[in-house]
């Protein structure tokens, strides 16, 4: 059995330094954009297509698309809704096709699109996302969508979380240091997730807003088996 | 009392997202830019000019500089010397300049040179940088310079060393994941910092090239109380 690499990329602007087309691109958002995309599937949606920028998602709407976009937690004024899983009900999205932006989440997905395959990663979906991955016999590069560039703490846990995970099934072997401290961040964190989540800045700016409602969710293995992946700009089911 | 911002930023990838003409910026690479140029400024050099490129490097070996510079671990052939802290003796160094290039650590002194002051951290002058950085009653920002635009272990870890000090001294207040992160990167390594640092890419490139004689050495703490200070493009002593 040949063991395949494992990389963790903390921050989007370290991308390019992992990036490499072979590979399968893990993209983890979790709070929110990767924990809703995954509630969403759960939901039924049908499709979802990530928008960069404003403007494109302002265009997506005009063409008639069903519209969740927010910058900085706040819902533009154009779209249906915002970022929130909760936002994803079945009675909202089943069988429709989604169009969405928000500030950290979905930029990451267009980098990452010239790599063998992009994945949807959080929690929600950690154990249906870890099998397949495994089986996939590739290189596996998971990226945090951190915030505005920087480090995030929330999605460096979850890394460590599916890190572990994918080390321990003994198909991977790894020389990148993010996974070594992404690992011992999950480590520090396991036992008390929610207390440990309450020194990441984004836990205090969703607070700060009235939308940490969601924390909790945003944190619960294996609500749903669904496989985001990216297909020609769009996010299917697998 | 005001209390100070404190920012880690992980790669110099992202350090346009932490950058701030206002903010004294700590540079740190471990293994073994910094930790070198702490040695050099102990062994009495008069002051070190950072060159980012080979080309640049060669330039100023031929405007007859003594000339420190490496790529990958290996001292390029024209240089008088390399990278290892060992290399900076008295007799070497004492009341000379020298032209100075890195694969890693002086890039980022460049980047940063618009800040208010770049300084030089490693284990070796950690106690009187911490006291020193306290003093200026600024936003710190300190930047780990890790590998080829990648995140380095060892580096985050002594950022982590210092970020407990800075912390502890009540000076500091953060918002930055980074600062939480490494923190508790530091916590999980301190008791057995050699042992941790196994894991590290650089540890065993390092190894791999016969060049890790100086590991211990560059996790010594306070050898010297130097702080080498970028003035005009030249690191001095303050």
């Amino acid at each position: 059995m040949i063991q395949r690499n494992l990389e963790i990329c903390f921050t989007p602007a370290a991308f390019d330094a992992h990036a490499d087309s072979e590979a399968v691109v893990v993209v983890i958002d979790v709070l929110r954009a990767t924990s809703s995309i995954c509630a969403a599937f759960a939901s039924g949606v049908r499709e979802i297509i990530p928008v960069a920028t404003v403007e494109e998602a302002r265009a997506m709407k005009e063409q008639g698309y069903l519209l969740a976009a927010e910058r900085d937690g706040y819902v533009l004024d154009f779209a249906d809704f915002g970022n929130s899983p909760f936002n994803f009900s079945a009675d909202r999205v089943n069988g429709k096709s989604v169009a969405y932006s928000t500030t950290n989440g979905t930029g990451i997905m267009k980098q990452a699109a010239e790599c063998h395959d992009v994945v949807i990663g959080s929690y929600l979906n950690m154990s249906a996302l870890c099998s397949w991955i495994i089986d996939q016999q590739r290189k596996v590069v998971i990226v945090c969508a951190g915030w505005k560039r920087r480090f995030s703490l929330e999605d460096a846990v979850c890394a460590g979380a599916m890190a572990e995970r994918l080390m321990e099934s003994g198909r991977f072997t790894t020389i990148c240091d993010s996974v070594h401290a992404a690992t011992d961040l999950w480590g520090a964190a396991k036992n008390d997730l929610m207390g440990y989540i309450e020194k990441a800045a984004q836990r205090s700016r969703l607070r700060d807003k009235g939308l940490d409602d969601c924390i909790g969710y945003c944190h619960t293995f294996d609500v749903t088996d669904v496989i985001p992946v990216l297909r020609e700009g769009r996010l299917v089911a697998l």
